[in-house]
């Protein structure tokens, strides 16, 4: 663990998720006008980095002569490198700890470089290139498969040999607020040989994390488990929304389709490897012994704390309803990206890499409401009396997550979305 | 079918894909140096359209203002919508066939707009957002089912219902003439529970044909049937490569992943839904009737003549190995995009929509290795005392498509690629 915290020019309450030790990226547009661009988030407020790279403060590191901040996204800042994200780093930790004064001691800068977060709209953070999500959990798919095949076979043989993905829709991976329609679709009645158009009945969240590509790699040349980590620039929280009853009639045999690129929400801020590196601890155990391609010199997950709350129309408050951690995944980032790349898929800066659902061991570690009540059979009470099985139209989701420091929190924010009635 | 061929300025053998009445976009570099930029397919020419605008040729069109030619992808003028494409097309069909003579009678433009096709190289004209791959062959679904799961079982329960279809990688589609290395990955030996790191043995190439899709729609409402075309700015021929090996391991249960994403190959040059309306034809019969959201008032396909060569090492020339026709498609474009965007998913331009592999009725008419050669049962002849049933290194395969008109052909030229060996 860390030692404590860090001193910082701004107030920033203990329970934060931005502290000067986190310092995560986002793209921004202030409410009361202007151009998007890159800022950092610190405790209640936003730092304008576009705004510092004007006044010259990064002017002897690797962003001279760039205008990486003055973009709406995140991509060309992480074309430049690790030295780059490194360097850039230390500057604003040095900043907003007083290190290096030049924030502290002009009062005119600060008022131009740091915004209320309620002054700020938060946007996607990056330009997603191909959108890729995992299947990471043995605990997620040991409980679908027992499910739907039994215990038995609940897992697919090749589970514990690869780390099984697909690809996923890119264009309607949205940031954290905005709000999803109830799908509708193709639905096969129970007991019918025909399917009927519908509203989606059971519609789901799958809690999972991502992260983004960093970086262009050949097209033929697979990516080592061992210089993955050069790749992943930061994490975010994925809520990969779910129409159950649509992936059931449609999913055989190329898999989710409708059922699924109809929204993926991700938390707007982008925790950097840097910032999560005093929380990476050993990967998880595996047996059998994975292909040479999978086994890291150092295999190394996140502890990350992560839940999911709900709050239904009329409720005062939400109710968590899962508590889980990243560390419970069975295949880590690494391996994901090397087995991705292995038969010589090309990355690209802004591809997003999603974990999967990310449930643990335990019955409340579940990350879907799939999970969660049992297909139905063992509904969760919200503590006003009202029960899901699914989610309910009015019914806002929020997942946040969390890396426990030393008097600190290396947090993620929120990603959220309520759920609007289908569309006629 | 339509009237005899029209008068051109330059000499276009009857035979050539490329007469006044196609006009294909497509983005090229001239050899000699410059930028990448727009041009028109024209016999053996490539017309430099950055050029004709410079000469203010389509100053009074809707091409007013921009820069759309002067670029590296086709994507700014796919985003000027169908009244820019029909007065661009008039404007340069009226320049080709001398109509508007400021070409014909301009020797020095003429010598700067058009240059050999042997003097330019071509791009991928498009910056894909999202690729999406259908199923739309029912021939095709029916003989891979058939060898999978017998005649009885061969379509999923599904397949006369919806257009089956999965995501797919857009980063590693590439152009025509971009080889292909083997790809290298998991694979379970017969009889054996525990899959090693191996060479693909079963590589295979699908002959598919994709369109690319021009302007946004809006997350949460889908595109109808029937505005589906305003949606579709024109088609190219795609090979989507398959490790038939990989897929059989790794595809269950969310479909293929590794198998196809190493790379997909596409010819250069995009055939308009303009130049393809002579060659639109009555969709497929569909019993049972489709859901409605997928039934269209005017239920169209085209009539595109398609073949599959193959040239091994030491071959004077490529052997056909497959011929057959997008008429045979059990699905219609309309219908894919119709059903990709019915649960709220958006488009965006630049989104490449593929068929899936298209093959027809007869034995000659499918469009991969796998049925051509039978799972390997039924080996292919080269002509030449050379058997395969799946690609050897060294193989070059060549994809191409025309539409017979009258006394001419719009023809999609080639999408062509080289197996070479594996990368150690």
């Amino acid at each position: 663990m860390p030692a404590g915290r860090m001193p910082c020019i701004m107030d920033v309450p203990e329970d934060s998720h931005f502290p000067v030790e986190n310092l995560p990226y986002g793209v921004f547009r202030p409410v009361a006008g202007g151009d998007a661009r890159v800022g950092v988030a610190i405790g209640e407020h936003v730092l304008d980095l576009a705004a510092l790279a004007e006044a010259d403060l990064f002017d002897d590191t690797h962003l001279r002569g760039t205008n990486a901040f003055a973009r709406a996204s995140l991509n060309e800042f992480m074309n430049l490198g690790r030295p780059a994200w490194t360097a850039t780093r230390n500057r604003i930790q040095a900043l907003l700890t007083g290190d290096d004064p030049r924030l502290a001691n002009d009062r005119e800068l600060r008022a131009r470089a740091l915004h209320s977060m309620h002054e700020v709209e938060l946007q996607l953070p990056v330009e997603i290139g191909d959108y890729t999500d995992f299947y990471s959990s043995k605990h997620h798919a040991f409980n679908v498969g027992t499910m739907f095949r039994g215990p038995e076979h609940a897992l697919m043989p090749n589970y514990l040999h690869l780390p099984v993905a697909y690809h996923g829709r890119a264009s309607s991976v949205i940031p954290s607020g905005v709000d999803v329609h109830r799908p509708r679709g193709q639905i096969l009645p129970p007991g019918s040989d025909t399917p009927v158009f519908a509203s989606c009945r059971l519609l789901d969240f799958e809690l999972e994390m991502g992260f983004f590509v960093a970086g262009e790699s050949e097209l033929g040349r697979p990516v080592s488990v061992d210089r993955a980590a050069d790749h992943i620039f930061g994490f975010v929280i994925v809520n990969d929304w779910s129409a159950r009853d649509i992936q059931k009639w449609e999913y055989q045999p190329l898999g989710p389709f409708n059922a699924k690129n109809f929204a993926t929400s991700i938390s707007p801020w982008v925790v950097t490897l840097d910032a999560l590196e005093p929380f990476r601890i050993d990967g998880p155990a595996q047996a059998p012994e994975p292909l040479p391609y999978l086994r890291a010199r150092d295999h190394w997950t996140l502890d990350i704390r992560l839940d999911v709350r709900l709050q239904a129309e009329g409720m005062d408050a939400p109710q968590t309803i899962a508590e889980t951690n990243f560390r419970h995944l069975y295949w880590t980032p690494s391996q994901q990206l090397a087995h991705h790349t292995i038969t010589g898929c090309n990355l690209r800066t802004g591809d997003l890499i999603a974990s999967g659902t990310i449930s643990g061991p335990e019955r409340r570690e579940r990350g879907s409401m799939l999970e969660l009540a049992w297909r139905g059979t063992e509904p969760i009470e919200l503590g006003n009396g009202e029960t899901r099985t699914f989610l309910n139209d009015g019914d806002t989701v929020i997942m946040t997550g969390y890396c426990a420091g030393d008097g600190y929190r290396v947090g993620f924010g929120d990603a959220r979305g309520k759920v609007l009635p289908a569309v006629e």
